[in-house]
């Protein structure tokens, strides 16, 4: 991805040193922090200086190699489960974040000195990014075909490049369409609570020169029942065995709204969100968050100062599902990094045993 | 309505005065404004201290009355039609004001002279007023018959009593319910982007000692789908002579997801409100706001200022369309002042047929 013309990653590590682009500063502010050991790493990951499904396993991956980096060799085994443990406890619920701490140990597994585990350690972080980074790109490639000359689209939530390496997943499709120079127009629905849509995916797709239109929430049945809109692409957080969806609180009404109005619903993602272990969207665990994420609103003011404000009571209350799940029937197809496929048991059965190692292949 | 505990209107007048609950300050100031002249009142329409569809009518009259009482005997008619002119050019979409308006002239075009004129002008003010809140009640009494001994109601936007005189629309049956000793849930959608859910009915409710749960406008479908909610009641704007009914942003995708899963959803209005020139709902002209109200947040520090905040990039863009519309297919029923009725031509002729004049008359 490009921010003013110049080629970034969302996070990226350079000589033992993690950088990452601050996500709480955006759209307002373009800055890159560097965190120069794990702690760093970890307070960031759970600071939410980065976040978004996959580059929070990225991220975590890093500040493991980092870890490596910093064991005293003769306490090795000490010092890596006390980082283990800070990393787990950052986000406690993101997926990517065990499969990154998972993969790293298990490649440290074999080292026999501190030299090999250093070299190894890096190595597999950054084969963990390159992989995030390929997995979207080939999701890009794979959708964009679903895309004719011109389009509008709507998205939710992020689901771009800052939520993954590069590339993201919802948002591929449109970059690589883009660049073959098809016509894209994007609705973003603002998304809120957190308002990701309005603050991050407007931001990116501006940076890209995709023409977007944000929206609230509110305005996506009028805008899909005006005919305005060719497709709905979202990304996800978890994939069941039988195709439901879980992914931001707000996907599930856009799909009702599709359906209601024929227009097709897509779900992008890397297989790796496929979770075989739910057999449906109903064992899927749904995160709820703070009720002051829905009561307060964080913004810039017209003078230029990042200010949270109240929009509610003092004594309102309020209840913040972070997700929603989206039954497969609802779902137009899943467009993932090994194809597109139909959201049900045998498709996904299929993909997943073509590649049963999990790790991503680019496609032809 | 109480507000701690104290009896009040919205909008009423007294000695030639127009007082209103200042809007732009809640929920986190409650604050009365008094208006010595029709032009304070109509600066008060237009700059929004109050909104709402009924009370921007109320309003409107109180201001036609203050210009008969401060026109000069000498050159009544010119002061009039410069009065009138300044009303209409306050919200200019506002089916009420435009009722209010014509109303107040026609009572005062058989008036002999100036005490004569002033008499009924104030008379005339005051009957639009309480004929609001009479409609109000009368649609809590008949709506309330809906809700059991409890029900979990979802709301949208503000159709209380600070959009109307007193009593409101769609909250009406809700205070009835409530004052009958049923259990009433309400959960509140915060309705972006002026979040009138989350900033002026909890505000409400609270009031009068409904317990309420905020939920971001994404939650709708959340809170719907895991069988929480009795049934839907949002107000109205226009509803036109097939049952079409034109609401704010965001209703029409609340009665989609209730159809869905066959929870009923009921349209509260006055019949003031049923517009029967209107075939359909596509003949509503739907009105499109400024951007900026999308873009920007306006709340209460944590220091306790009023601060509007930008929640996204200084060059996105956005789109404000203010209302959407809901075809009368999917509405259970419409509750009105005169009784409940089907959302369908034949029973929305008969029920205005029945009192043609359009004047409220409370159901025995």
């Amino acid at each position: 991805m490009r921010v003013q013309g110049v080629s970034y990653r969302t996070v990226w590590m350079d000589r033992g040193v993690v950088n990452m682009i601050d996500q709480r500063a955006l759209p307002f502010h373009f800055a890159i922090v560097s965190l120069p050991t794990y702690r760093d790493t970890a307070e960031a990951i759970r600071d939410m200086t980065v976040r978004g499904a996959g580059v929070i396993g990225v991220a975590a991956g890093y500040a493991m190699a980092q870890a490596v980096l910093e064991a005293p060799p003769a306490s090795f085994d000490d010092a890596m489960a006390t980082a283990e443990s800070v990393l787990r406890a950052t986000r406690p619920t993101a997926q990517n974040l065990f499969y990154a701490i998972e993969r790293m140990r298990a490649s440290l597994s074999g080292c026999r000195d501190a030299a090999q585990r250093r070299a190894q350690a890096v190595a597999c972080a950054q084969a963990i990014a390159d992989e995030d980074a390929a997995a979207g790109e080939a999701i890009g490639m794979c959708g964009q075909a679903i895309l004719g000359a011109s389009a509008t689209v709507i998205t939710h939530c992020n689901a771009g490049w800052l939520a993954f390496a590069d590339w993201g997943t919802a948002l591929a499709p449109i970059y690589q369409a883009h660049r073959e120079g098809k016509r894209i127009h994007v609705y973003a629905t603002e998304t809120r609570p957190r308002s990701q849509g309005a603050k991050l995916t407007a931001w990116e797709l501006a940076q890209e020169g995709v023409p977007c239109t944000i929206i609230p929430d509110t305005a996506a049945g009028s805008v899909i029942r005006r005919g305005l809109i060719t497709c709905v692409i979202v990304g996800a957080d978890r994939i069941a065995a039988n195709g439901d969806v879980a992914n931001k609180i707000g996907t599930y009404p856009l799909a009702v709204l599709a359906q209601t109005h024929r227009v097709p619903f897509y779900v992008a993602a890397p297989t790796t969100t496929i979770d075989l272990a739910c057999a449906t969207g109903d064992a899927i665990p749904i995160e709820e968050r703070s009720e002051e994420e829905v009561l307060w609103v964080t913004g810039l003011t017209a003078d230029g100062r990042l200010e949270r404000v109240r929009i509610a009571a003092a004594d309102a209350r309020a209840r913040n599902w972070a997700f929603d799940v989206t039954p497969a029937s609802l779902i137009t197809a899943l467009i993932t990094n090994r194809g597109i496929i139909a959201a049900e048991p045998r498709a996904i059965r299929d993909i997943m045993r073509a590649h049963p190692s999990g790790v991503t292949a680019l496609i032809p």
